[in-house]
């Protein structure tokens, strides 16, 4: 089915979600939104999330695609019904799928979940978890500095691995074996992240599943788009100086042109 | 005259410039704006901006101000014209009395401006200050961290001290003598900044010369209040949990109430 499939985050942090579908499903088109004149949603209110998370969605669906995967762990964790409900297409979050892979990876010791404060307040992750694995003793750590220190390109040094240590030193000695990265961004700093959990720790990241879990569907239903070249658009609601740069980091290959487009809010 | 003052600001950064006017001018009743559903605007392009800027304007010009106070070096820096134009009442931003103080401290080395992406970018402090101050060298330094980690409540120990460091250690070692705090957050982190910049360097706050300026415009007109006590509002575009405590801490004093706005963009 030749419909693209749609993508989108609050910002640019959904393009390492975007990396792992087109590495698993090269023949799918694509349509990434990234709604950079509201990011960033994960310190905002559930009823605000929503309402950007629905226009991002309707704006996507009047597109054409053919199904639709949340980029954003906030949306996925606070939204993710209503805009399902919204849109007559499946919908794929990042949680369920983040939280399927945490749960067959963690060998008796916690798991630890890391995310925005929006994420992590939510307890989407959370409960999910105690549904896969019952079992586990679980932690939960909001660490709000890992986005902006992405966003800067401050992946390395003395900075970054003062700031983990500072968020992730006590579940380090605590004994997590599992960690989850509960937030787009945060496969940049895996390095740090790894350091100031210690050797013993597996780092799990929701884009690999999420990949995984659209390709089913796409299967499930017959959809999938088997061969030829594909398409990609991308788009944004603001494009910054400086924007295109780090979209490319995001993304781990060249993006060709970002267009900008506009979602203005209804009248109410 | 009894109409209140209206200040605005992308978020909680601008209560700092409040807690100046109230200082300043105690008698005066104040609306202070934030639009917390949108904020940061440091990162966004100047189009972007000016959007925003002009829909806060309109809304606190619609509440019967008598003047506007432009609290966010982003929207002083990029569309205070463009605000100016829309509204029929006096309104002042921070940029120009922040460089006039800055150009009336330095004492023969060089001035050293520190802001926002964007506000740096804008080039307007430092338009302002060649100005102002045309025998004085000049430096521009964006500093991205300081605004996550003033709100994270970061404010002192290893990790802001490194950070300052590294975005201020090759300034101290140029000589600047005296340091403009381009961003309504960086107040909160003048400790480390000054440590940073060494103890020969004179840290510049451009909330007290604006309410300065705004005492000016006051008088100028004749609409100053000039006894009995004042009434304060704080409205935002959104109201996350933490929210309350943040905006104390800005603000150094209490906060009875924070009332939720809705400021939907017009459908175009």
């Amino acid at each position: 089915m030749d419909a693209p499939i749609g993508v989108f985050d609050s910002g640019v942090g959904g393009l390492t979600v975007l990396r792992a579908l087109l590495s698993r499903l090269p023949h799918e088109h694509t349509i990434y939104l990234g709604d950079t004149a509201r990011v960033p949603y994960g310190t905002r209110s559930r009823e605000v999330v929503t309402r950007y998370a629905l226009l991002c969605a309707r704006y996507l669906a009047a597109q054409g695609i053919k199904m639709l995967v949340v980029a954003c762990n906030t949306v996925s964790a606070d939204s993710l019904p209503a805009v399902a409900e919204a849109l007559p297409i499946p919908v794929v979050g990042v949680i369920e799928p983040g939280a399927q892979a945490a749960a067959a990876r963690t060998r008796g010791g916690s798991i630890a979940v890391l995310g925005t404060p929006a994420t992590i307040a939510s307890g989407a992750y959370q409960s999910a978890l105690r549904r896969l694995a019952p079992l586990s003793p679980l932690v939960a750590r909001a660490c709000p500095l890992f986005v902006p220190l992405a966003e800067e390109g401050w992946v390395d040094g003395d900075v970054p691995a003062l700031v983990a240590e500072r968020y992730l030193g006590d579940l380090r000695r605590a004994g997590a074996d599992t960690v989850l990265l509960g937030c787009t961004h945060y496969p940049l700093l895996a390095g740090v992240i790894a350091q100031a959990m210690g050797p013993d720790a597996i780092l799990v990241d929701s884009a690999q599943s999420t990949a995984a879990a659209v390709a089913q569907v796409l299967e499930a239903r017959g959809i999938a788009r088997r061969d030829g070249a594909a398409r990609h658009r991308t788009l944004c609601t603001d494009v910054p100086e400086r924007f295109h740069g780090m979209a490319e980091r995001f993304l781990g290959r060249p993006v060709d042109r970002i267009e900008a487009v506009d979602l203005a809010e209804p009248a109410r």
